[in-house]
């Protein structure tokens, strides 16, 4: 049991679509598939199906006297405990995630952080010294997108500005462009297997990184 | 009468967030005082006070089939109708805007349309060959914003693409830093002026287009 005191690796896996058969919705499985495979732990955050409320309230916000957290965004961050990577899902829509997504960044993961600790990389979130990755869809073409700034904008946007707003350990994204009605099998197994394999090597560098191996620890089975 | 037949000028702003007494409302209603003292005509959109609802459901996504517009987003499509200018205003939360707006754009501005729409540029809006304006207050310094690279994002996300992905005719942007609680009076009216020029800007400039004057026609008086 020399390891009974290490707690086991866990990913939170967000996801913000509509609907629940869409190809995001694929994509979250498929990585949440794919943690479990390596051993890891996942848990599943669906915002549509959870039917989360996106909308900041006015005592929602940082002010100096202190902030009051809502019974979602408080059960939400218990549940967000002790989670090692958290993981979007999520389709951009007019170059920007859901609202949806939006205001779960917004009230969860800022909760009652301020604009000064943000500057201060002083905000650390609910994720503590956490790993972020974003894996975004978008029904254009990656190279229409960098043509109109657009993949820079969101790396920055979705990627380095959370990570630095919330002074997480590291943070990555994948994009999956030209995602159309009616896509080939041969495409949707292709991008899938890209998640399989973006989960998997997360897993690993993560498990590396706690524990020294990109396997989790063995616990004793208690005999 | 020989101007009869011309409408007057229109603005719409859309105001997002929590605080009716936010600095945010105090700009929005500094621009819409431009806009009457410019002898243009404005509507207010308060979001939060409207409890607008900013999550797009699975049936207002653009399909093959077409689309089902809920009545909230019809009702203030009819009221965006002949619309000149939109402006939009609001805070940078974690790089982004609040929810509520992020949700206006997917739902109202964006109803119905496809990628392949905004790719061709031929999306055009609700607003037509509108102008854009967009008035964003962060709590961050403008130049901690510039390091950060968010300024560039930001123009990139809430001014150029949607002008872009819209087809509008113009788009612009003001951006207020270092917003902090209890800022100076001095602080305040200096901003709402920059705001007040911003807007007598936009007048001046549509009514050129329009009418060829930056006065508004002046209609007979029916006698």
């Amino acid at each position: 049991m020399s390891n009974a005191a290490s707690s086991p690796i866990r990913h939170a896996v967000v996801l913000a679509h509509p609907d629940p058969n869409s190809f995001n919705a694929m994509i979250a499985r498929a990585y949440c598939d794919a943690v479990e495979a390596a051993g890891q732990e996942v848990i599943l955050r669906d915002l549509y199906a959870m039917t989360f409320d996106p909308v900041l309230k006015n005592e929602e916000r940082p002010v100096r006297k202190g902030v009051t957290l809502a019974p979602d965004v408080r059960a939400e961050l218990d549940m967000l405990r002790d989670t090692n990577v958290v993981t979007f899902v999520f389709p951009i829509w007019f170059g920007m995630p859901p609202a949806m997504l939006v205001g779960y960044i917004d009230r969860v993961l800022g909760a009652g952080t301020t604009v000064r600790q943000v500057q201060d990389r002083s905000a650390e979130g609910p994720l503590g010294k956490g790993h972020l990755c974003a894996i975004t869809t978008s029904g254009a073409a990656a190279d229409w997108l960098e043509a109109q700034g657009q993949t820079e904008a969101l790396r920055e946007l979705a990627g380095t500005y959370l990570f630095r707003a919330f002074a997480m350990r590291s943070s990555e994204a994948l994009h999956i462009g030209d995602v159309v009605e009616g896509a080939s099998s041969a495409f949707i197994e292709d991008s899938l297997q890209r998640v399989r394999k973006r989960a998997a090597s997360i897993c690993a560098r993560v498990g590396q990184e706690l524990y020294g191996t990109p396997l989790p620890p063995q616990l004793g089975d208690g005999s």
